[in-house]
């Protein structure tokens, strides 16, 4: 049972996407991951989506693999446990936590390093500045919904907000890497240290880095919105006859004639360059011709079912997909299935058996281990207070029958 | 000059986002990550956005802080410096690749393991079953488009991207993840291994986590496209009088009794939750009525510019955020300016000075240092081979006469 990061325990103190992330990534890679959470649930315990008896799938998604307790932190006595907790003996111990806890309180990192003088603090902001912030505020200032889903043709362009929640999920997966990163400094200098980072940055680091910021600096202007046209390259999207959509993308000068003879539209399509004096060999030329090249793309795949497309187009160099909602993804797509290693069929109470993904990371020194489930919320309260804080049962139960700790707890 | 990552060092076999910036993560660490390339620049050396004088601002904006390599890997004498090169003495080294490398030929990860016992790979596949996969392809296939920018009232899907390469930048700093993860096993047992990562299990993992999968295959219906809506709690985008555009969002009570305080729409949005018989504590309950709840808050935001609503706003607890182009983003925002630590103004030859985000992880062990720029191709093609692999002058001549080596290459 031995995996990658054996033997790293994490304490986490989170909510929502982000943190819950950062430890599940380490979690699904051995690590001990306890988060802890008000014994009625913390912030994010009935968050959509929800099955239709009322379980939050957006909570078990998010912490599975961990160990949780339920734990009332307003209590001193409460504060005083997870103290100890955080300051427990063990191997490479850490702690994530939340906007702003770094700073003050029974939970700042200097109150906590009183405690253990080699810990690692990993504190999410929401923004920089220090004003809150969260996914869907970070992302309106980054630019990117006045270029998704609008087509420069169209007129002033309107805020289209992408639905999944990537600065949560980029910030989450940061957090993971700014642990282990820490926790080498740590075993090569036996030094502890607080790490902050904050949302607005993971966002704007990556608009930075794949420089758009860059563009609308040096070039004095902002990129249009090319609706579902790939920028600065060639790569569409076409309905089909039986009316399924597939994107087509080129990206390497491979692709571009592999498309060409698989469709046979080489002679059509040479004919565009020529009409336009541009040169197709070069991918630049490609994107400034997206919209005359589609033409007769656009007609050969409304000719076709996506059966016939797929047929033609396997096995050939074409690069392409079949676009899919949630429901087909499930039903069409052996990747998603426990054909694939990463997934494993779970039982989780109160839901039921249903597709669990683990790590997608595949460390070739140990076998790929099927993903565990999320725990009950406090389902761990009386191992933790038994084994990791040494309590005795009747210790365990004063602090229960004084509300300061509970579990498991059926969240509804 | 020290840095969290210092002693760490990768060779990085790669092109366009998500390996580049896996190298790029660890380098703007402290890592010394060299990244070869063909002599005449890689698949991605031109790649779009570029300068009105043609220079790309993709490259320069994912290599910031690499070592440049120039060589041609497709001459035996070439490979055979790259196998030095990765096998060559020097703490942590490990190497990154794309699509399949991994399995055959002179950079096979049992080639190069011949060179070094405990060599790190790791290898970024486009699709878990071996087919080639872009972040466009595998976004098709994971659900979002049918859920971006479609409001459900209006028929039919039709898939909208998002135009954040959201996967490939996940993939990016998954990359990163592994070799941190795969270092410490290696500092602990002193093995080596061949980590592999598929970017479409990054999707399919980010999708499940988040429960998409798992909605559609416990609730049996696909989710709908809720436009800008957030889902599950209380969101939406409102243009002001001056057209501009805002979001605000409710994600905690706290948040919603400003939001009424602030607005002075409490007696209006409570009579929405009587008429609809929903109570607005929940916040499932606002979701339902997303669309009623709007109508007065659009009101109050179309009587107001987004100057005074930023005032009104400003130091209350309603969150909330503009929406700003790119260039808007660099006009308004200073967390996106050398105010904010994170970002330091380079000069970047060929390109100019120009704004550039260094780690947006702040390790409080070091003090935070700027971000440093991207090389020119081979720019320390000599330096590597003197300094790294102990060449003299004259071999280096002879390589550079054969065509095996280059540079520093102006790329056009």
């Amino acid at each position: 049972m031995f995996k990658i990061l054996e033997g790293l325990r994490v304490v986490e103190s989170s909510a929502f996407v982000a943190c819950p992330l950062g430890g599940m990534t380490l979690a699904q890679l051995g690590a001990d991951v306890i988060r802890f959470d008000p014994i009625r649930g913390g912030i994010d315990a009935r968050r959509w989506p929800i099955t239709k008896n009322g379980k939050s799938l957006y909570w078990v998604g998010l912490n599975k693999g961990k160990r949780s307790l339920a734990i009332d932190a307003s209590k001193p006595e409460g504060q005083e446990l997870l103290g100890e907790l955080i300051a427990a003996p063990g191997a490479g111990k850490g702690i994530f936590s939340t906007n702003l806890r770094a700073d003050k309180g029974w939970m700042s990192y200097g109150e906590l390093k009183k405690r253990r003088e080699d810990l690692i603090m990993v504190n999410l902001l929401g923004s920089s500045d220090g004003t809150s912030a969260v996914d869907y505020t970070v992302n309106c200032a980054a630019g990117f919904p006045f270029v998704t889903g609008n087509h420069h043709a169209e007129g002033p362009p309107r805020p289209v907000n992408h639905v999944l929640p990537a600065w949560d999920a980029l910030a989450g997966v940061n957090l993971a890497l700014a642990i282990l990163a820490a926790e080498r400094h740590r075993r090569l200098t036996g030094e502890g240290q607080l790490v902050r980072l904050a949302l607005s940055d993971i966002a704007f680091a990556i608009t930075g880095h794949l420089g758009f910021i860059q563009e609308a600096q040096i070039n004095q202007e902002d990129r249009k919105g090319y609706g579902n046209y790939l920028y600065g390259a060639y790569g569409s999207a076409f309905e089909t006859s039986d009316g399924r959509w597939l994107y087509i993308v080129v990206v390497t000068g491979y692709m571009w004639k592999e498309l060409l003879k698989v469709t046979g539209l080489g002679d059509a399509i040479g004919a565009i360059a020529a009409r336009l004096d541009l040169d197709f060999r070069k991918e630049g030329d490609r994107f400034l011709a997206s919209e005359e090249i589609s033409v007769p793309i656009r007609a050969w795949c409304a000719q076709r079912t996506l059966g016939e497309i797929e047929a033609t187009f396997k096995g050939t160099g074409v690069c392409w997909g079949p676009y899919r909602t949630f429901r087909q993804m499930l039903a069409e797509d052996p990747r998603v299935s426990t054909t694939n290693p990463m997934f494993s069929e779970l039982e989780q109470p109160g839901i039921g058996p249903y597709l669990v993904p683990g790590s997608p990371i595949d460390f070739g020194a140990f076998s790929r281990e099927p993903p565990r489930r999320a725990p009950l919320l406090g389902e761990h309260t009386d191992e933790i207070l038994s084994q990791d804080l040494g309590l005795s049962n009747s210790e365990i139960g004063r602090l229960r029958a004084a509300g300061v700790v509970a579990g498991p707890v059926e969240v509804s």
